[in-house]
């Protein structure tokens, strides 16, 4: 296996894609002949569905673990047989878990997530306001095992003003302090491609952040999240590349897994083919991001 | 079942004791004999053990999540049954996941924890850095269920300073505006006691920081982790409590379960009697909370 910047972007151009479908698969909203079934088995045939559909086109998967926890042991095996057959299929898989503990507590999660006895994702998404201690321990892993992490700096959700944007006295926000962590422990971890594999978690709805960062961070990955259902357009994330049209992840859950919700979808495929909607949805935004792409010169 | 504060206190003066004991429960570290059982037993049967050693003079016990997780769908198991053992115990149960999402995320993870047909645990520990858009689904749920909220306000760990300690323009410090979070999210939900349902998870290591948090949160119950293994000692935890002598949980873990690793107890139990060590030292850190206790006026 080879450096994990390295491995996402390669895959991000032998598809011609840059976005990762965000299988946010909450029982609840799944189409109603599968809700008829027992939980686990729901939720993985509908990702099965899904990746089935969709793995020709996307280079990444994201996993929200809060909808499998959702349903305890239930919805964890889901979760874990999820990630087994991305892994077969030689996707890249990123558990969205926002974990954020130290010591041997920061060990256990990366433990679980990160080591090939652990679920062995590929990548996982941290929360920085324990600051350093809760990001090295999984840092170290990531280099032991080819993994990346992504850190939270600039959140897509309106309140995430409240902490993250706070000035402090030299003028500067906190998610400036956030980033500079990023910088400092992502140090000499760069790929042949010269991102490193500690990324930034960096939401589309606010284009002034997105700017600044991409300058702090020109290293580091973005995993965008907020494309369409928390508002991000194909035009906004543009900011979130660098010259070299590389440097970002751009993130789909509900906008491609529920896209079978949408009427006019509904319609051309049916409820039963939801995953023939959610192929639809992921190529027109392979389109979108692709045209827009374009404009980057 | 009444105001969760109200709950809490109640048991905390039944066993007079201001104290909790965490199920840091990792399967690597339990008695040599337990390890040859099967993860998920071995885990089990270590807390039943200590829970059936120490029920009568604890009122609280918080198990972090993590060391459960490390060992998958196996440790989880055991999560859900020692909750469930705690419970029937009449136990209070603090799940300290330190998670912090938005939206149907967090709901997701709130269900998972607060709800009835959750885990069903009586309070969850919350990480504040994406605002209260990730906090206030669990507080609604706490409010239905009966059930609490810690909100991570200052961590007892070193690099905690990086991001809660940045000062602001205003000269005051982030962890301060998540206070500040604290205390209006907490507003009218005090019980009879009047304490609020939103506590705030505030180190034993950082005495100032105490000091200013007791002050701007009279009615928020503090969860204190890191007594004894992180450096906190009985008369710097006084600082947690109001002149009521209410106000805090001091929360000990390490230095509780896997007591019987001190040189001195081992000989005096044995390991295969870890339990027996356990229970000393609960009593040990019951008699050191008291004594401290009744220095306040």
């Amino acid at each position: 296996m080879a450096n994990f910047a390295d491995r996402l972007i390669k895959e991000i151009e032998k598809y011609q894609n840059p976005s990762s479908i965000g299988l946010d698969s909450d029982f609840e909203r799944l189409p109603k002949f599968l809700r008829k079934k027992q939980v686990s088995q729901a939720i993985f045939l509908f990702n099965k569905a899904i990746i089935d559909s969709t793995f020709d086109i996307v280079p990444a998967y994201k996993i929200q673990i809060a909808f499998y926890e959702k349903y305890k042991l239930e919805g964890l095996k889901a979760f874990e047989k999820t990630i087994s057959y991305l892994k077969d299929k030689k996707k890249i898989v990123i558990v969205d878990a926002k974990r954020g503990d130290i010591d041997h507590t920061a060990k256990a999660y990366s433990f679980s997530y990160l080591s090939p006895q652990g679920f062995d994702a590929d990548a996982i998404t941290l929360n920085p306001y324990l600051g350093r201690d809760s990001i090295l321990p999984f840092l170290e892993d990531a280099k032991k095992y080819q993994k990346g992490i992504f850190i939270l700096v600039k959140t897509s959700n309106p309140s995430s003003k409240e902490i993250q944007n706070q000035k402090l006295k030299n003028g500067k926000e906190v998610y400036r302090i956030v980033a500079k962590i990023v910088k400092e422990v992502g140090e000499s971890t760069e790929g042949k491609f010269g991102y490193q594999i500690v990324g930034a978690v960096v939401g589309a709805t606010f284009k002034k952040e997105m700017k600044i960062l991409r300058k702090i961070l020109p290293k580091n990955i973005f995993l965008v999240p907020g494309f369409q259902t928390q508002g991000g357009k194909a035009k906004d994330v543009i900011l979130a590349f660098n010259k070299d049209k590389r440097g970002a992840l751009i993130n789909n859950s509900r906008g491609i897994i529920f896209a079978f919700e949408n009427e006019d979808l509904k319609r051309k495929f049916g409820e039963k083919k939801f995953y023939l909607a959610a192929r639809y949805s992921a190529l027109k935004m392979k389109e979108e991001l692709n045209s827009v792409l374009k404009k980057i010169s």
